[in-house]
């Protein structure tokens, strides 16, 4: 069994950094110059191993096939997309590692089964707002003509993008094909989070990834002036938010592993001498489960309508947009947690994982699971995003042998 | 004695309204065409009064003086000027009510004391944002410098568009010659609050102008991902202001006539998936008295440390603005109250005046009182701003009333 490089990897996410980020961080934003010029690196990288067929889907994702015994296969992979002044690991790290693992699996004996790489097309989807482009056509969820009316800031058409990098709105869904005789889909990915740095561990397995319900929350009261108005005849819609704020939050304190998030924040008028007639938030509330979500959901919107007749103001809600919680495969996650306990002498953490990654897609048509390498102080989308040289090599070795693992394992030969 | 005309009152208000405002309302900001305007048609009023001198200050005010046995004066006014889109009386009501009270002196017997009218130039500071700037050039409170550097959006710089005008500001302050023998300043305003709606009463006797601190209060965490940091670690500072905030509100809720109002409202990041780092909000708080406004700032500043603390927050508080409170004097205080006790047949309502007027800058200078009208619905600076035909006529007899006490009472002439 050839030795996976690790030390390899962080030299080459460097090499990447230099190559497509600047002063501000990464700026490798799917369909532009700059994520081409990443992805030419890494077709470079996957033309130097023998044996490796690269080809690129209908939705613009990169697949590197190495043969096995048996046609059917294991994936590992993720993006190289970023969003602009990212940081050098959201992304690059699960798909330089996949290309180490790729490496050394090839330079030993034929595998049971196939392995594959894929680098996914536009996970961030910071440049036209919808993210998991690429693996969501290929898990079949995209709708395409969901896409066909949106722009960037600069105006250009995301179906013109597209094409300038030979994807065609209309066949996307075709690479639904690639998932043909998938037996199992691997992602390495940064925590971005605290949690890990807490606990002083390098890496967790994934449980799954949260459900999670975003709305649009309004409270109508009537501005006056600051002067004029006195304190018990006012209908101030910042005050009926300001005191609902707690209790949303309350609905995530007093349940484990969940999250509650009062995101954006808009009053109206907004000027010093009156108060607010108008003030709208937005609120995101995520849990492992899509019950516990709706329960959460429940329990703010009967807060935020207690409050606000308290404070003679009226509350709506609009729901802005929707996510179904994902459970990664329960062998999957044994064998990742094996794998762990193996490296690091210690039991696995087991996070479930707050943002979206490809493999929730990945998830609803072949068995996934997700490794969390720890985060420097939680941070992320950032160029202060970071990860210590020495934990990074330790996910790209947990990586590889849950790789191998996975290729022995009974169950994905069934 | 001659009865004033007070029905002539609201058809010269909508004569001026026509004149003047569009379908949005008042647009007689001070300093444009609309506003020369409507000061042209004053002129044009004031040439039809027999005896009367008219003349502009150094501060581009208007005064109009009807001579009487001494040279000692009462004075009644206020302000053309209203804000953008304003409404129909905020202002014109003082100004056409004194016009009649003037014009029905003028009428009667040469009356013991002077009388005057006076138009402040520009009370509102709608376009250069400078309020009260003749009154407080009239009463020395003005320092001419800080008002250089002003320009309004279209980059014309305030010097230039004073100019415009006929007024220099190295002189404005010359203004002051005009307060050399005044007895008393009075004015009449609508309430733009909704206080004498509640109570059912027409009109209210003005005690004073409530003093006022305006704070910028910051607060400071650390912003990240919505999903990946748990509950326990998060440093999210538009919790830490939604907690102070009903706390900032009880600070007036626990005294008799003060205020306390959050205006505006700023979060960052301000993006759905993230939680806030930073939270801005800006802080009114007014009393009567000077200390109590202190102790109040004391209360809410103690309560947002508090409450930062226990958010892992931090909160700066960083002044903004601050007035000082006026005591309207009390003998004409007790006057309007006879008189409008007389007029109504019942004692008269005393209330203090959260908005800035005139009389703020007079009353530094003068004995001075006001009087309000009761505001449908207590909305102002606003075209929906609104007051009934009969209270409106009510309101310029009350004026009327007041004037001629005044000019007879005996500490006037002291």
């Amino acid at each position: 069994m050839t030795p996976v490089d690790a030390p390899v990897v962080p030299r080459h996410l460097r090499e990447l950094a230099g190559l497509t980020g600047d002063e501000y961080g990464a700026q490798r934003v799917a369909w532009t110059d700059r994520w081409v010029t990443a992805r030419d690196w890494l077709r470079a990288q996957l033309a130097g191993i023998p044996g490796v067929e690269v080809h690129t889907d209908p939705a613009g994702n990169i697949w590197a096939t190495l043969p096995g015994e048996r046609e059917r296969s294991v994936v590992v992979g993720g993006h190289l997309d970023s969003v602009p002044n990212g940081g050098w690991l959201d992304g690059a790290l699960n798909v330089t590692a996949a290309l180490e693992v790729l490496r050394a699996v090839a330079a030993g004996p034929r595998p049971a089964l196939t392995l594959r790489l894929v680098d996914w097309a536009d996970e961030e989807g910071a440049r036209f707002g919808r993210s998991l482009v690429g693996s969501s056509a290929c898990a079949g969820t995209l709708d395409p003509e969901s896409l066909r009316g949106l722009s960037d800031r600069d105006g250009v058409a995301l179906p013109d993008a597209l094409a300038a990098q030979g994807v065609e709105l209309d066949r996307m869904l075709e690479a639904g094909a690639e998932l043909r005789d998938v037996a199992a889909y691997l992602e390495l990915h940064i925590e971005q989070g605290p949690v890990l740095e807490r606990i002083d561990r390098p890496l967790a397995v994934v449980t799954g990834i949260f459900g999670l319900q975003r709305h649009v929350v309004r409270f109508r009261g009537a501005h006056a002036h600051a002067g004029a108005t006195p304190m018990d005849m006012r209908r101030d819609a910042f005050l009926a938010a300001a005191r609902s704020a707690p209790a949303f939050r309350e609905t995530a304190l007093r349940r484990p592993e969940t999250r509650a998030t009062i995101g954006s924040v808009a009053v109206a008028p907004g000027i010093v001498t009156a108060f607010n007639g108008l003030c709208e938030l937005t609120l995101d509330q995520r849990a492992p489960d899509a019950g516990v979500v709706a329960e959460m959901v429940e329990e703010a919107r009967g807060a935020s309508l207690r409050i606000a007749a308290e404070e003679d103001c009226e509350v709506e809600w609009a729901p802005q947009f929707a996510q179904e919680p994902v459970a990664f495969d329960a062998r999957l996650v044994e064998s990742a947690a094996e794998v762990l306990e193996d490296l690091t002498g210690a039991p696995a953490p087991r996070l479930p994982s707050g943002p979206l990654h490809d493999a929730a897609e990945m998830a609803r048509r072949v068995p996934a699971v997700m490794l969390f390498v720890r985060s420097i102080g939680g941070v992320s989308h950032t160029k202060d995003e970071d990860t210590s040289v020495e934990d990074l090599e330790l996910s790209v070795r947990a990586l590889h042998d849950l790789t191998l693992r996975t290729i022995e394992a009974p169950w994905t030969s069934a």
